[in-house]
């Protein structure tokens, strides 16, 4: 049996009751590291979470825990007293206006810099920047929504210059390409887009995977590939509405025969890089 | 231009400081996050270093930092008032003492559980654990030498039940397995041992593989494989004293002929099961 979850089983993954509960029943396991959402957001976002002089302290907190009443809690007002350090905050959204007046009141100071990341990693990262004080009302302008962690630290305005994943081309594009078009689809994702690389028709496994979060496009190069993601673009599961980016006029028809409301028409003989420029010339970006 | 770190570039690797110089000269660049040491070692000594209503918070130092002149120090005096919490301390091994005084001082209890793991995640992985006030003279009884981390909260005790690593029946062995004996190598692993499954004749990534540290055992099938073997053997990158472990009487005559100085005779037909057998009678466990 293998167990999967996102992050570090022990990073706040609740790895340790689900081990105990396995040596009471005394059965076998092991526990296999990974990459927690702290240092993923941080890489994703350009936040160095330590840095020589700067940071020599990494802390992450489950800052929901600290709306429970019970439990222990975490200690702010410790935490709020090191400037040298670097704040990560798991599922911090609801907690955020709490945590920040209790860092403040610690002696935190208000123009420390922050961060809030939404879907860390993904083509739906967003990230909001702030100062420590205006970092709550910035967030709630701009409408972040679970799941999102805050970094808090001098650190975070580095997000400025080696915010590399939101510079790439194709920063926020998810897009759906037939397996078949294996280099095209690496060419995609070197240009920063999120590429779904499915088989059609499609298994059980690639639709959990595409509606995992909404679509920007799909690069369609035959007319058969049309039909057979048409019953699938109207499933459920189906999320956003991504613009068919078509590689020749029959290809094209087909499409907008289909009902798919946004078709984009390109040669038939298309390159990755062609793709790239009517992406971008469509104007869907990323939500920020 | 691929730049391979351990752990996690941002998190101790000063992934920022290289990311600036790279922003400095117009390079572009992506940062991929990794596993950082504490969540590994975290992981392999069955240590969960968030647990709920134990240890709502993380902390990673680098607890050499601290003993540097210049620059923010590790506030130890904070990190010791809150009891819900892990405290990782990288490169903690010349901190150690220090680090526990300070923590003492700050009121963080004698008998908080800790524990110190050298060589984490690999097959040289040793463990120490004892009271916060214990640590510094077991780990110097032990005889702990770098890379080492220490961790120090609630759960540490833990590994008392959880330490599935150090379990394994093969646990502590270092195998050089021919890449031809792949199943076999399968299974050796699956029983706890580190396996370098490497193609002879070595190449020179293999042998900084098998350089890394020190060896415990080779398994031999053929008498070319004892050739192929005979001067990578006396290489000064070669680490340890492996045994020998052959399938069939003429693989071993030669071993014995070509002077390795230890010898196992198996049968030449032996299974994964046997050989495993054979290496546990052998005695030759990890070093604890």
């Amino acid at each position: 049996v293998v167990r999967f979850k996102g992050g570090d089983p022990f990073v706040f993954g609740r790895g340790g009751e689900e081990a105990e509960a396995l040596v009471a029943e005394g059965l076998p396991f092991e526990v296999v590291p990974g990459v927690t959402a702290a240092t993923g957001a941080a890489a994703f976002s350009g936040i160095p979470v330590t840095h020589r002089r700067e940071a020599v302290r990494l802390t992450l907190v489950t800052a929901h825990e600290s709306i429970k009443e019970q439990g222990p809690q975490v200690r702010w007002d410790l935490l709020g007293k090191d400037p040298h350090a670097t704040l990560v905050g798991y599922m911090g959204l609801s907690a955020l206006k709490g945590a920040v007046a209790r860092l403040l009141d610690a002696g935190l100071a208000a123009d420390t810099p922050a961060a809030m990341v939404e879907n860390a990693t993904t083509s739906a990262q967003r990230v909001v920047r702030a100062t420590l004080a205006g970092l709550p009302a910035e967030v709630e302008r701009v409408g972040l929504r679970p799941p999102a962690l805050f970094l808090i630290g001098p650190t975070a305005d580095r997000a400025e210059r080696l915010d590399w994943f939101a510079r790439q081309p194709l920063a926020g594009q998810r897009l759906v390409v037939p397996a078949r078009e294996d280099v095209l689809a690496a060419l995609l994702e070197a240009a920063g887009a999120e590429v779904l690389s499915v088989p059609l028709p499609l298994r059980p496994a690639a639709r959990a995977a595409i509606g995992a979060l909404p679509l920007t496009g799909c690069v369609l190069s035959r007319p058969a590939e049309v039909e057979l993601l048409e019953d699938e673009r109207t499933g459920a599961w189906w999320r956003g509405e991504p613009v068919a980016f078509c590689r020749g006029r029959a290809v094209a028809s087909r499409a907008r025969g289909a009902g798919w409301p946004l078709v984009e028409e390109l040669e038939s003989d298309a390159s990755a890089a062609r793709l790239v420029e009517r992406i971008l010339d469509r104007g869907c970006r990323g939500r920020l």
